[in-house]
This record gives structure tokens, C-alpha cells and sequence, in this order.
């Protein structure tokens, strides 16, 4: 999809995100579904006019990592460790989960992410083929993949279903909805996975030359058993299987060795950290002060709704500005405007969303207008500020991608909310029995 | 005030905060200012039924810590430590406020802290005269205390300005407003007092059995400084120069040694803990999951917009309950539960209010409804869950103080908000021609 309408938005004030003149005040054209300019312009002929009186126009928020269906599963376990949720509770209830569960717990997600200001995420899941059909109705970007998991040596993995999932999904819908939808290959994570299954992977990928999403490093466990294992950590065994050669989204990466680090940076793989979900799951706080200054790129997801339990990336951009300068006692670690690049340029480029993220000439016409007349943004000084220390996520009133509004005025233009929350809630009765 | 009202609340699910029934479905009896009943009641007669259509209904938040006037330099200075942002940016704005600017800064904070479901607040600052008559017309409770400052030995500490304004808010509020307004008296900190003072102060105290809003140990040099000084911690300071002996809510309490944790189990201090002011001010994170389990009384609170940079409870309650875990790579610790009484009746009990923070028969009909109509709260299997872990601010729908509605369907009822816009915003542009 996308827009051939031209827009003209006036009287924003407007965080570019762009480093040479971040914040300023005036209009933006939309020719289609890219920006035609950022400021002033007396040439630009709009079909349509929306004056936002003085409200901030900002870029969309972009959630690099993220289980979208998984809303069907919000508040189901709480305060848990990370393998007791995960092996008895999660797993268990997700192996019900048909395709069209899958369709409805996405659209609940694209519902919360689009009321909440995103624009495009990565989403890991399985029956993924339910995600995809969500998004292209809900209209935001996805880069979506089959998150593989065999223990089992002895398969066919030609012939194993989770990998044709994955290959229909790639050969379906990589570049559908007018290249708004990316698929990437995926492996759950080392502990989920043979060393010979992963090399498996990495063959595929090579074969595609697409991009890969990956755990990595979540726990401070997962990192100790895979050393104990292979004398190597997840990194070094990812790499030593062929992975890291093609875009790369690691999610979590909590416990990274400098060794670790170096790879990280050689091969440009794009880190998804997870502030909430790792308090949450008790995994710990990403060091991600000192990767953004090794020059890593940092993007923000939520994890899935289960172990956040949202998706909201307003809390994300939040703690991530607040965390580090907590933890290491330095109050100009992770500034307001590092906090938000990580959760909309970082996030495009993690992945793979090009010019998008930025509000700049030719660049992806996704963007979100801010209502400021709330108490709490009352008065403000600093537009950056306000967004990342006092908005929540409600204040978001209006959600563009590619030119077209998928929110206005708070109101869904592409999603039927109250069948949303009819077949959404059929599905959760069902887990509540198993409770 | 307070409604002489009876009022019926049908078909919640209630949080009742109460341990023997933490969770119930049901209706609430409220008589006048008073919960009659919590759960079923054949025998009541309402004057007016609400209902709430399956909707959460819980006790209001508690802010236990804060600096209302404070929301007039909301996003005015960040990034910086808490020294430099104190001394070189707030102290010096601040000395300009009149009582009318601490009366318009209060009022905008009384309408985000009602938009955002607190129903009481504890507040030091001066010109608290302005605050008191804020909270009188918001219908909220609060707890109000000047802070005094005394550097200078030589004063006459009877005739200094500051101690009479204290003396004066005390005996003009103290109980006023039906007893919906308390009167502290507050040493701000250590480090901003000499020793004499601080033992005048807790003459004082003592001859009016009154209680005490104190800050301590909110950074690791602030203990540093202070037993470079003299030899003791801040807390031992303080009890050295008398204090302790009435009820005392200890803001921060970020850096406790074992032997103040002592001193606040034997005199049974309160705890208002401050995690998001902590963490931006890099000042670090409390160890609330010790406190809690020594059995004190640990409430939250927002400390002032400037350092936070917003008054929403739920963030505080949000972090309470994820920080321990992640810290503490302990996923059990700091449960739902034990966030949410932080949040309320522990609030309640710090700030001296009688009866108050669970929805049980004969407390104070003090409380909120949250609309569930969300998709961030669609589905949920555990009430608790969804207000720790989901909620945003925003979902408060109605509040109600002693009986009476100060909001309803997210309509203010006691705060005239666009005469708050207009007042507030002539006080900011003045702020804004300082920096």
C-alpha cells in the first residue's frame, strides 16, 4: 500500500532526529509515501492540510524485537525465572496455537503498537504466515521471521516443517505490501537449537542472502551452560556455525565478552535490547552505554506482551535513558536523544528498513504526532526531553506509514478493534482453563 | 469536604489490596466518606449507582514524595548531577517563585497527579501556603512540609522567615480540610542544614508532636561528606540532633548501612522510595527488597517533575517491582502485590492518614476506577498483573477522594484546566528567558 496522497502537516513542532538540526519548529510535505520537506516550503501543492497547533511531529517508534502474538499470553505467568516461564508455561500453552490464533494475537499487537505509536517491528514467532496477513491489514512495517528450533540430529531438515514454514514464509512475503514487508531466517537461540541444526541455518541464509534474528546472550545462565557445552559463547558458536555474514539482529545481548564485542562491531550486528523483559525476567541490565560507545548499533524491542507485559516502546525508550546513568552513578550516560535514536533510526536500520526513521527529504513518510495538551507535558521546555522523561504512550494521536494515517485522532483507521477484542478474548478463555 | 453522598459502585473487579482477598468481584457501598461495604450487600441504599462494567476498581496511589510546585520546571534541565542540576539550575530558578507561582505550580500538579489516579501526596517545598490551598480546592489529601535551609549559626532561629512560614502552614493547615490535610515539618537534607539547626528543627518537633519529611541518603557522597563531617551517616546525624521520635517519612534512603537499616526498623521510619528520580539523577538504586524484607515500611513516590520528569505513580510502581528483579537477577523478588501496597497503603501509612490505602469496610472511600477497554489490557488473567506490568497513567477513568468523584470519565471535576494552562504557561515563559 502507501499513500498518493500529498500531505501537508503545519505548525509542528518537529523532532527530526536529524543530528545537524534536531528539533525545530514549522511544517512537513508528504508527496506519496515519502517526505518531500522538513520546515519550510512554498512550492509544495498538498491534497490535504493537517494543522497540528504546536503539537510534536516526531519519527514513528520502531520495535526491533518483538513476539507479536503473545499478547494472548499477557499477565498468563508472572514473576517467574526465565526458563521456568518459558518451558512451563509458555511453550506448553503456545503448542495450541493455530495460524489463526497467530492472525488474531498479531492484530491485537499491530492494535497496540500502532495506539502506542510504532511504526514498524521485528517480530519472532512461528505460523508466522498469521503475522504477515495482520500486518498487511494493519499497514505498518514488519520484518517478520520463523524462529527455529530442532533438537533433533537425526531430522530431515529439508524436509522438517518449521524450516518450510520458514522458506514459504521467505518465498510469500519477503518484500510484500509494496517492500513494507521484510522476512528474515532465524534461530531461537543456542540452547534451543544443535550445533548441526544452526550450520543448517546458516547454509539457508547464505543461500537466501537475507537477513537473521537471533537470541543471544539473554542470561547470564544461557551463557555459562554454552561455554560448559561447546567452550564457546553464543556469539562464538553462532559465528563458528557461519552466522553474522548478512544482517544480523541480536536481541537481548545482555552478557556480551569483549571478545564478544569485537565480533559485534566486525561484523555489524545490530543489537535489540530489551530494558523491561530483562528486569522482568531477571536476566539483568544490558550494558548498553558501553556498546553504544564501542559504536555498536543499539535498537529497542519489548519482547513479547508475556514477559513485559506490553508493547509499549515509550517504556523502552523511557528505561533505557533512565538505567544507565543509574547504574553506572553517571547522569549524561544515554541522553534523551540517544534514548530515541535507539528507538526509531537505530531500530530502522536494525532492520533493514532503508532511509526510514528520520525526518528528512526522501525519506519514509512514518511519523507520529504527539498531544501535548496533557498535564504532564505541561509546560515543557524540551521537546526531547519530554518525549523520553514524561509522555506516556496514550499521548500519541495520530500514527502515519508510508503516507498514510493508520491512527487519527486517536481513532484506528485499519483495524476493527471490536472484532479484535471478540476473537482475541474467545482465545484467551481457552488458556485461562489450562490456569 | 468529603460527599455526604451514598454511592454505589456494581459489577468491578476489585483489588481490594487486602491480604486475605487481594482480588474479588463485586460491588463497593461507600456511605458518605467511608467504604460501607466491599463485595455484596443486600441491605444498602445508594443515592447514586455507577456502573463499572467489569472494569478494575482499586484503592487510589499514594505519592509520598514530591514537590509539586516543581511541575513549572518540568524538562527544564537534564542530564545532569544531582549537585550541578540542584545548585546551578533549580536552587537559582527557584528563588524567584512567589506563593501565587507555588499555588499555580501545585494546582498543575494536583490535576496530573488526579489525572493519573493519586488520591493523596506528600509535599515538601516553601510558600506552602499556595500548595494548601491548591490541594483544598483539588479535594485531594496531602501531607505538606516546609523545607528549611540553614547555613548561617548566627540566626535568630525563632524570628528566620523560613521556621515561621513552617509554623504558620502548621498552625493555619495542620487538619484542615476535614482532615484531609496534614502539616510536617521537614529538614530538607544534612547538607543543606548545620547541626544547630537540625536540633532546633527537632525541638520544634517535639513541642508539636508533629511528624517529619526529611531527605536521606540520596547519594553515595552525600554519606560520604557526612561522616567526613561528622563522623556519622546522615541518619545517625539526624538522631544524634533528635529526630525520630514522631512518625518520619525518610525520602530516598538510597545508601543505608546496616546500622541505619537498625535505626529505621527501632523507630519505625518510612521509606519513600524514588526509583525513577534515582535513576535520572544517577544518584543509583534503592535496595528495596531488603528494606522490605527487614519489615520497613516502604512507600514511592515521583520526588518533583523536575527530576523525573512527570508525577504518574504507575511508572513508580512499574519500576518498583522490575528493578529488584533485575538487579537482583532474582525474578521472585518485589511481587506484584507487594508493589502495588508500596503504591498505596504503605503511602498511606508514611504520610500519617488513618485508615486508609485498602478498600476494606469503615476505610476511607479513597479510590480509583482503571478502564480495562484497552489493547495494552486486552486479555489479562491477572488484575494485579495488568496494573503493575501493563497499565499506563492514562487508564485511570474516575477518582474518588473521601466519597467524592474528582474525576469522572476523565473529566476534572474540581480543576478549572485551562485557567491552569494559561497561569502555568505565563510562569514558564518567565523560566524559559533564564536558560
Amino acid at each position: 500500500m502507501g499513500s498518493a496522497i500529498n500531505t501537508l502537516i503545519q505548525n509542528a513542532q518537529i523532532i527530526t532526529m536529524d543530528e545537524k538540526n534536531p528539533i525545530l519548529k514549522g511544517d512537513i510535505g508528504i508527496k506519496g509515501n515519502v517526505i518531500e520537506f522538513v520546515g519550510k516550503s512554498n512550492s509544495f501543492t498538498p491534497d490535504r492540510v493537517k494543522n497540528v497547533n504546536g503539537n510534536i511531529v516526531m519519527p514513528g517508534l520502531i520495535n526491533a524485537h518483538t513476539h507479536s502474538p503473545m499478547t494472548l499470553l499477557r499477565c498468563y505467568a508472572d514473576d517467574l525465572s526465565l526458563r521456568d516461564w518459558l518451558f512451563d508455561k509458555i511453550f506448553p500453552a503456545e503448542e495450541t496455537l493455530t495460524e489463526q490464533d497467530v492472525y488474531w494475537g498479531s492484530m491485537l499487537g499491530c492494535w497496540e503498537m500502532i495506539a502506542s505509536g510504532t511504526t514498524a517491528f521485528a517480530d519472532m514467532y512461528f505460523s508466522n504466515s498469521g503475522t504477515a496477513r495482520a500486518v498487511m491489514e494493519s499497514g505498518q512495517r514488519a520484518n517478520i521471521c520463523r524462529a527455529l528450533q530442532c533438537f533433533d540430529d537425526c531430522a530431515d531438515f529439508e524436509k522438517d516443517s518449521r524450516m518450510r514454514q520458514a522458506l514459504d514464509l521467505y518465498s510469500e512475503f519477503n518484500n510484500a505490501a509494496q517492500g513494507k514487508i521484510i522476512i528474515d531466517m532465524s534461530a531461537h537461540a543456542v540452547y534451543t537449537n544443535t550445533k548441526k541444526y544452526l550450520k543448517f541455518i546458516a547454509q539457508t541464509v547464505e543461500k537466501l542472502n537475507c537477513g537473521v534474528h537471533l537470541h543471544i546472550s539473554e542470561t547470564r545462565g544461557e551463557n555459562v551452560d554454552c561455554v560448559k557445552k561447546y567452550k564457546m559463547t553464543p556469539t562464538e558458536l553462532f559465528e563458528s556455525c557461519g552466522f553474522f555474514n548478512t544482517r544480523t539482529i541480536a536481541a537481548h545481548s545482555v552478557y556480551l565478552t569483549d571478545d564478544d564485542i569485537s565480533i559485534y562491531k566486525n561484523k555489524k550486528i545490530h543489537i535489540a535490547s530489551n530494558p523491561t523483559s530483562n528486569l522482568k525476567l531477571a536476566s539483568g541490565i544490558a550494558p548498553i552505554g558501553k556498546y553504544l560507545n564501542e559504536g555498536i548499533n543499539v535498537a529497542l524491542g519489548t519482547d513479547g506482551a508475556a514477559s513485559n507485559n506490553n508493547l509499549n516502546m515509550f517504556e523502552e525508550i523511557h528505561l533505557a535513558a533512565l538505567l544507565q546513568k543509574g547504574v553506572n552513578e553517571n547522569p549524561t550516560e544515554v541522553s534523551a536523544f540517544e534514548a530515541l535514536k535507539m528507538g526509531t533510526v537505530n531500530g530502522a536500520n536494525a532492520l533493514g528498513i532503508k532511509n526510514c526513521g528520520i525526518l528528512r527529504r526522501g525519506w519514509c513518510a512514518d511519523l507520529i504526532i504527539i498531544d501535548t495538551d496533557k498535564p504532564h507535558l505541561t509546560p515543557y521546555y524540551n521537546a526531547m526531553s519530554a518525549i523520553v522523561y514524561s509522555a506516556q504512550a496514550a499521548d500519541v494521536d495520530s500514527v502515519m506509514v508510508a503516507g498514510e494515517f493508520l491512527m487519527e485522532n486517536r481513532e484506528l483507521k485499519t483495524i476493527d478493534t471490536e472484532r479484535v477484542k471478540f476473537e482475541t478474548k474467545k482465545i484467551a478463555d481457552r488458556f485461562a482453563s489450562f490456569i
